[in-house]
């Protein structure tokens, strides 16, 4: 068989076992009854090991040296082979043992810090906690880096970012958001945002119908945690949460998911055959939900072209202006837990997370002493005092997974989607009429062509400088927030 | 590794696929965007393969040749190694190159039928049957037999089953039969079936918590084309379809379905890592539909315990009284679709597609003349006249699937059906009691000891010799036919 087809066969067969272990896992959450979940388990695991297997095997070694010496490569081949080398030669770093001790220590993790933080209890999760921190010390050596061993770890989240980059990002960001989170105007207060599961149901997929979200390759369920998930590029999938108490959630949180779908549906189905179909970084992913989330879903003009029918699908809005719902909506307070922040806030708790987690890895902040600098961190940025664990240290469950590089890609999202509007908006000044009147086919198609359609084609680096003409930068975002949120 | 625990291990895995395929597949009929389809039929066909390489692969046969060998293996490993010997010994008998080409050929010839059958034209349709049946000539000559090539065809369905037994079932219940439909009074005139989809679905549910079909361990959903599928030992789904024009269709497809389904979930689960998970055969997992279906569903003393809440959720029912009812859901009469035939008429038309297929099979008729020959069947069996190929020969997708050999299953399914319920009410004499008062527990205890938890562990015929101290007979079904359908 020729060479490149050869090679790309290799991804057609991993792109099955995706599509088997997503549907897998979509139908844990969604669909499957209780009984089920032992089995269920089981099979995800093994066929998880089996497509691990086909990226280590010794014939893929060799495919991936025969390939890497072919001369006549087209320039995405290529791509293509420098990025399942790069992630071949990390897979291969790791002893095998270790990585299966590793393994069977996450999944201990998670069970502990799901007990301790429901018990505020630290202790029962420090330990593990210590011994997931030094494996992870241990990969970075294997993995190697030049000036950094966080650097290593930034990898699998967003290739190519380095601790230098972050620092410097991050330190102009804190420094304007501190101030403009002081002189912030007290919250709305009395609104009421209740709503019955049916009516908001019904608005989300009416906001879908808006945004232009494709149905006929997707789905909309209700889950508990709300994700997006790739089922094949034809099929990807979303799900919310209906909380009856406040109906904010259900629709941001869809606009949020249908903006990673959008992206994985408008992927060049073609890249899937050459292992480069998922998104760029977790950090360009998110400045796409991002944006349907916040720079178009929580713009003025959107809120305005769906505040009729919101009305009258929910009588208790009837008398509610629209400058109050739309302050209510864009409400921006300090705050304690990271997932309920406002998009003002939000940067500060994953600045926080990144400060720590770095001097954990480099050695400099002992598990031990990590809850008091978490909350004397808190206090400095966001001016609140943590008054438990369960509320500060123990929120998030990333750690206990071993996520350790993850969480800059959040705020690098809100950068990279600032970034990006800027952009879009240059191309297209008349966004916000297209937004206000629901036409979000030239958008869509803008996202397409700049963003969507080049996957894993680009770096994230590249692809912000053919997209923007500049490098990553935090003026952006800080010219959109200081916009939204400056009262004089 | 010990050997039997690689041996386990193996059947482990061929669980994990069959979890995934079997997923993918009821997700495709169930939940889907359309626009999923062609890489959906991608991934399924892929992970198909791969489970088949894993069952012909030579690591298998050398795991298969030292089992074999073993000579400490519990009676249940000597089943499981005899079944999969068997399977293992056809499989590897037929040449891969025709296999594939097979494979080519159903594929489209299903293509074909569907057209043909659309367009009442059997000529569209012929040419592939013609190949199709030198194929099936030639498997069974692979395959090998002592008297008769159906014979040899017949193992995938019913193994153990013979022509000269079948010949013999079929000519007494035909001899039986004909008779007795011949002095059917004329069915009731005038009742409407229609209802509400809503009120189908709650019924639908209501009658599977009366038959204690376990939700914990699946579901129900709608689709087209009604079926069970088994996920998982604990996951084991059924849809039906809600004819709006006619709900007896839904409701008593509801209840055959979760007969498929309530056999599967009481399946032992260790027969899973055997390779014995299945059900005994297509006869006797029909015997279960059926059973639920017939001897339950459509029995006086389970109608007259659920009539009145059928009454309630449907006002047209209440100026109907119950015998007029119970007449009407027991309608018995000759028709031209076996998928629409009532119980008594049923077998009929299996009997008929058994001696045309045993007689394609064996060379003494031609697919030219086939129509004729199945038009004259119907005629001497059920006096009915085929007014079409569309509403006669072409009626069923079986042949253009290549499935010869499976349509004496749903007779069987009658037959087995009558024994076991004989053997059933014979040690609970209060059946009728139980199944008014909607008292399945013991019911469903004696399934699963007599029938269900044995699996592929027995053949049919030792399971039915074990639970009714006999070998197949049609006597049972006979008499239950003529106490319920002979009017004088």
């Amino acid at each position: 068989m020729e060479l490149t087809k050869q090679w790309r066969d290799h991804f057609k067969q991993l792109r099955a076992f995706d599509e088997a272990i997503s549907l897998l896992y979509w139908d844990m959450r969604t669909q499957m009854p209780e009984q089920s979940a032992p089995l269920r388990a089981e099979t995800i695991g093994y066929l998880s090991t089996e497509a691990f297997k086909r990226q280590t095997s010794e014939s893929f070694k060799a495919l991936l040296a025969e390939m890497t010496e072919t001369e006549d490569l087209t320039p995405i081949e290529l791509r293509s082979v420098a990025v399942a080398k790069t992630q071949y030669e990390r897979n291969a770093k790791i002893p095998s043992s270790e990585y299966q001790a590793y393994v069977t220590l996450v999944s201990e993790a998670e069970t502990a810090w799901e007990k301790a933080k429901d018990q505020n209890d630290w202790h029962m999760f420090a330990p593990y906690l210590e011994k997931i921190i030094g494996f992870q010390r241990k990969f970075a050596d294997y993995f190697g880096y030049e000036s950094h061993p966080y650097d290593a770890l930034l990898y699998d989240y967003e290739p190519g970012m380095t601790v230098d980059q972050l620092d410097e990002l991050f330190r102009t960001l804190r420094d304007e958001l501190v101030p403009l989170i002081r002189q912030l105007p007290e919250p709305v207060q009395g609104l009421d945002w209740s709503m019955d599961k049916a009516v908001q149901q019904r608005l989300c997929e009416d906001w879908m119908r808006v945004v232009d979200y494709d149905l006929t390759r997707g789905r909309l369920d209700a889950t508990v945690h709300p994700f997006e998930i790739t089922i094949n590029r034809r099929d990807v999938r979303i799900t919310t949460k209906y909380d009856e108490t406040d109906f904010r959630n259900a629709l941001f949180g869809t606009m949020h998911e249908a903006g990673h779908a959008t992206y994985e549906q408008q992927i060049d189905s073609e890249l899937d055959e050459l292992g480069l179909g998922g998104g760029a970084s977790m950090g360009i992913h998110e400045s796409q939900s991002l944006f349907f989330e916040n720079f178009v879903g929580r713009s003025e003009a959107f809120l305005k072209s769906v505040y009729p029918r919101l009305q009258s699908e929910h009588p208790q809005l009837q008398n509610i202006d629209f400058d109050t719902f739309y302050a209510g909506v864009n409400e921006a307070k300090p705050s304690l837990i990271r997932i309920e922040a406002d998009e003002l806030t939000y940067s500060l708790h994953i600045i926080i997370r990144y400060e720590l987690e770095k001097q954990l890895i480099q050695g400099d902040l002992s598990v031990e002493d990590l809850p008091a600098a978490w909350n004397a961190l808190y206090k400095e940025y966001l001016g609140v005092d943590v008054p438990s664990d369960a509320k500060g240290v123990l929120q998030d469950v990333h750690w206990a997974g071993g996520s350790f590089g993850y969480f800059p890609s959040y705020a690098l999202g809100l950068i990279y989607a600032a970034q990006l509007t800027e952009s879009l908006k240059n191309e297209h000044p008349d966004f916000e009429s297209l937004v206000s009147t629901g036409t979000f086919g030239p958008i869509k198609q803008w996202l397409e062509d700049n963003v969507h359609r080049h996957g894993k084609a680009l770096t994230p680096n590249e692809l912000i400088k053919q997209v923007t003409g500049e490098d990553i930068s935090v003026r952006p975002l800080i010219r959109y927030l200081t916009n939204k949120y400056k009262t004089n």
